[in-house]
Order: structure tokens, then C-alpha cells, then sequence
């Protein structure tokens, strides 16, 4: 699909995920919502977790949690693109031209300039935040992304441990 | 803290969540564990998901799950500088120095680097790959992340549309 290459992606910024100087430290016992969440837990394992220093106010579920909603918005922007492909070519024109001009690296910055832009990219706009919202509660799978990122975490460890026994074990035949 | 100051992320790229050439269109029919998956859901939600172009063989939630991957390195990093820095400075300073010198965007290769700097090098680079295995598996908590972005979204759109309407209605005026 070509339309895909006219999204402006260009200066990508991971910065939410990395603050750059946090300057709280706050103990996870700071997080309102843990014990709550946890509360059909043994008590233990609430005690056992690490302290993830530098996150301030947030917490590193909060920063995951911005990086994906920027992620929604372009999957939003996709569907939407998709689908008037098909069945409005006009109307994909206009979205198609308007992403060649507007960065979706700030998707809220994004759909709101679309909805100033006429009447009819009001329209798209709206169907953007529709398909958004929709597409986290009830497409995204978010057990399976728990399951691919755990299963990724631990496939990367053995062959980085593995590369690393290989590579010293040559050196000595 | 100051040691979250030298962690170089000067130029992170989400290049993974935002497929530059998407070559493939494949419908989510074929992804194979989505039948699996949600074996136990009316088959009706199955039919009913928006088809999301564009991530080739691969799916929208194995590209978050890679970046959540480079998300855990950074947080476990952060978790075993914070332990060193109480109780051994030496090994704090070895690794805020390697920091230093290498980035963090790339995790795996980051820990493989860390790994072949020295004896002593290996050994927090050992403790990182254990910390982020065990901090994906039982501290961050995925169902809060859920939560988070779902309501995220929400009320980005809520903000977006009543900004809107607040800017069009004061014009009015």
C-alpha cells in the first residue's frame, strides 16, 4: 500500500518513554492504584517489587500506556485510510494529502489540526478518534501483547547469552 | 538522581511501531493465534474487527510488544543502577560510566556490549538481563496499562472535541 509511505514519521520521538531527568523518587508504595489492584494478591509479592527510581509522578505504566496511545493514532489513522481506500477515494485524497503535510508523531496534535482544517476533515477527524477509541477497548490484544513482550524479554536473553558463550568458547579453540 | 542524566537516549527511534514500507496487506484472519486466542469469545466480535493494514507478518501488538521490549532494558537498567548506587558505588560508577559511553535505544545491544567490556562488566550485565525477565513478568502491571491508555485515549478525545467546539463557539461570539 503507497499510502503508507506518505505518513510523516520522520523525527519519531521515544522521549516519553525516557524522561529525560526525572527528578522525583517515588517508591512504588506512592501508587494509589497498586494496592487497590492488587488486592486479591498475596501481600508478599506487593512487597517483593523493585524500585523503579526516576519516574516522578508517573509510573512506568503510565509512560508505556503514552507511548501506545500515540501508537492508537496511528493505527487509527491506518484503518481509516484503509477503509475510505476502498469506498471513498476523495476523501482518502484528502487525508492522504493532509498527512503529507502534518506529522502524526503528536496524534493528538494531529486530529486536532484535521478537525480545523474544513468541514470534511472534521468528518475524518471524528472518525479518527472513533476508531481510536474502539480499536484499545475492543481490537487491541492486549493479553497477547503481554505474551509476545514476555516472550521477547526472554528469547533475547538466551541469544544474547548464548551469542556471548559461542563467541568466548571460539576464542579458546 | 543524577545518574538518569547520563543515560544517552539522544536518538531513540520508533521506527518499530511505525513500519516505514509496509510491503504486505494481511487481514487479521491471518495471524494465527487470534483464532486460538480468542477461541472462548463469540465468534461475532472475531468477524467484527477492524482490518488494520500495513504491519506485513508481523501485528500491531508484536510491534508495541518491541517496543515495550527496549522499555524494560531501559527500566531495568534503572532498576540495577538504583540498587548499585546504596550499596556499591564502585560498580555504579563502572556502569554510569559504560552509560556513558553506549546508548540504550538499542537494549539487546547495549546488555551484549555491556556483557564483553570486562569480568565484572558481565556481571551487571547478567543482573540486567534477570532484572528486566523478572520485572516484565511480575512487576509492571499490564492490566494497569491497559487501563491507562484506554482512558487516555478517552479523554483525549473528550479534550480534543471539547476544545474544539469551546474555539468555534467562542468565533461565534
Amino acid at each position: 500500500m503507497e499510502s503508507s509511505a506518505i505518513f510523516t514519521l520522520s523525527n519519531p520521538s521515544f522521549s516519553s518513554f525516557f524522561p529525560p531527568k526525572p527528578s522525583n523518587k517515588r517508591a512504588a508504595s506512592h501508587r494509589p492504584w497498586r494496592k487497590k489492584q492488587r488486592a486479591s494478591q498475596p501481600t508478599q509479592l506487593q512487597c517483593h517489587k523493585m524500585y523503579v527510581p526516576g519516574f516522578g509522578e508517573a509510573s512506568p505504566e503510565s509512560k508505556a500506556a503514552n507511548n501506545l496511545h500515540s501508537f492508537f493514532t496511528y493505527i487509527a489513522v491506518k484503518i481509516v485510510s484503509a477503509q475510505l481506500e476502498s469506498y471513498n477515494p476523495e476523501a482518502y485524497e484528502e487525508l492522504m494529502e493532509f498527512l503529507g503535510r502534518h506529522s502524526l508523531n503528536d496524534g493528538d496534535k494531529f486530529c486536532a489540526s484535521l478537525m480545523r482544517e474544513s468541514p470534511r476533515h472534521k468528518g475524518l477527524a471524528l472518525r479518527i478518534l472513533e476508531v481510536r477509541s474502539a480499536y484499545c477497548k475492543n481490537d487491541f490484544e492486549w493479553e497477547n501483547l503481554r505474551r509476545l513482550a514476555i516472550k521477547m524479554v526472554n528469547e533475547s536473553n538466551i541469544k544474547i547469552m548464548r551469542d556471548y558463550v559461542q563467541e568466548t568458547s571460539h576464542v579458546e579453540n
